[in-house]
């Protein structure tokens, strides 16, 4: 069973060290200072892990700093990672409870926490009974990819949270989890997450899960969102699309589980969502030595577009939609 | 300009070494046993360049050795990669020419060897006709799976033959190369032949590739086949499958290229191919290091099968084959 990814314990914080994965080790932070190094490390990473952990860094300041520091602090903190928008957010839930003394700022990150705690919860339910109305009571054969689970939030998941309230109740034969490049979050945490929670698994290579799904071997798609556009088109970690594809020519449900705060009204489609391009050399240099020749170049998008045709629902904490015409 | 995969030189083989790219250096075997081992070390792959090694292979043996010790050596020569069936037809040739001497050997393996040039330029100008007729005459963006390339073969390949064609005639803008996991052939073997051939590249993670191709970023696919069946279903590299739905789906060409020796009469369809299942630690251990938990399982598929309603066109140094039904 793995410890929760962020929790407040002895007045410090607690976090599991995910740089040391598939290592599970648990690391404290004491002060802001350590905070905003852990975050910059990714030591903790995950936009709902990274809301609690910017809530309980504010109570972590509250209790040592005063005046022009403190601000000082919630400002670094706020500021660690400029473009996690779950971290600001999670700052300034706890700061609004300032004028309440640090009890105040305590209970109100503890009630961030806690929140993504029954959300996950809700979320799990949901999409298990969800997969049992639409693949039948069985143990079934999940494919997942990238990882949204216990180690993205506090604990249980999203995605992968579907996968434990199924696995709870017996209902889970194995699941398929796609390695994930090139930063491989499939092997290096969802795998972990599933070798800890006791749920058999096979990783595969990204390219492998299409034909896996073709071949029978898979009864449903489960799997995590960036963003979700107002009209169900899907942002998710790159590799997310050809699964869905696969999934539909197979003729078996492709679910996206995330929160609630995760579908943006502003965004109408998935036309509307740039897609982040991030550095060449997590493509071209493979544990640490280039693959491919000097001058080669590399697209590395960090994220795809899965058009909400695709997608067999959406499950969140509070409903289940679907958004396909 | 790359140098020929293997040939025939001052009465040596020589061979790019495939174990040193993106290196690339050329190797001599002036012995049976150095051959053998040079296969066994995989410094020559692919199925058409196996053909040719097992071919000059017996010329190199009939002018050293006679009698048992020549007929032993040839034996180990074809068996060198019991699943090749290539080099064992390359053997056979050429074994057929002992009567007439040493000189119809080379003379026989020669012939091997300048078949498979010639296939290789036939399919790419039949390719490029081909793309020029369903794309359009203007600088094309290529995708591209694996290698199928030069460095499979003897030289110009077959899906990356198409790609040379093109590109000699000045119509290719860009070629996508998918990296390829868990081997790495795209980075490192496509991305070496599209840089000596000055062909300018884009390398992508394999779960890129359907939404690049989603984004209108892509013309047309092009890849290469272990083997199609009568139906036109194609098995190649694990990962291809995912082009070919993302190309449906984009309305773009999915073109296999590959000699006619790779369609086989006698596989009706795909659901007669059994599929390779390689170890486990090509995916579970990246860059020498073991990425999942020790008790992580893993599948490893090492193709997968492309239905032919997905399948635009198979080209070979024959015909055009359109399998659509």
């Amino acid at each position: 069973m793995l410890p929760r990814t962020i929790d407040w314990v002895d007045g410090r914080i607690v976090m599991v060290d995910q740089t040391a994965l598939p290592q599970v080790r648990v690391v404290p932070a004491a002060s802001v200072d350590e905070l905003v190094d852990a975050i910059r490390r990714l030591v903790v990473r995950g936009a709902p892990a990274l809301g609690v952990a910017g809530a309980l860094g504010v109570a972590l300041a509250v209790r040592t700093l005063t005046g022009p520091a403190l601000y000082a602090a919630i400002d670094r903190l706020a500021a660690a990672r400029p473009t996690a928008v779950n971290l600001a957010v999670g700052v300034r839930r706890a700061r609004a409870a300032l004028p309440g003394g640090p009890d105040a700022v305590l209970a109100a990150a503890l009630a961030v926490r806690d929140e993504d705690i029954a959300a996950c919860r809700a979320i799990g339910a949901r999409g298990a009974d969800l997969l049992a109305e639409l693949c039948g009571p069985g143990p079934l054969r999940l494919h997942t990819h990238c990882n949204a689970g216990a180690l993205a939030c506090v604990e249980w998941g999203t995605a992968l949270g579907v996968v434990r309230s199924l696995h709870e109740a017996g209902r889970v034969a194995y699941v398929v989890a796609d390695e994930t490049r090139p930063l491989l979050q499939g092997s290096r945490i969802t795998a972990v997450e599933l070798t800890e929670t006791g749920v058999p698994h096979r990783v595969v290579v990204d390219g492998a899960g299409p034909s896996i799904i073709a071949r029978g071997l898979v009864d449903a798609v489960v799997v995590g969102a960036d963003r979700v556009a107002a009209n169900g088109d899907t942002a998710n970690k790159i590799g997310t699309y050809p699964l869905a594809l696969a999934a539909a020519r197979a003729g078996i449900p492709f679910l996206v589980a995330c929160p609630e705060s995760t579908v943006d009204p502003a965004t109408p489609d998935g036309g509307a969502i740039v897609v982040e391009e991030r550095a060449a050399e997590e493509v071209l240099v493979v544990g640490g030595t280039r693959t491919a020749p000097a001058a080669s170049e590399a697209w590395n998008p960090a994220f795809d577009v899965t058009p909400a045709d695709l997608v067999t629902a959406v499950v969140t904490e509070r409903r289940v939609w679907r958004p396909a015409p």
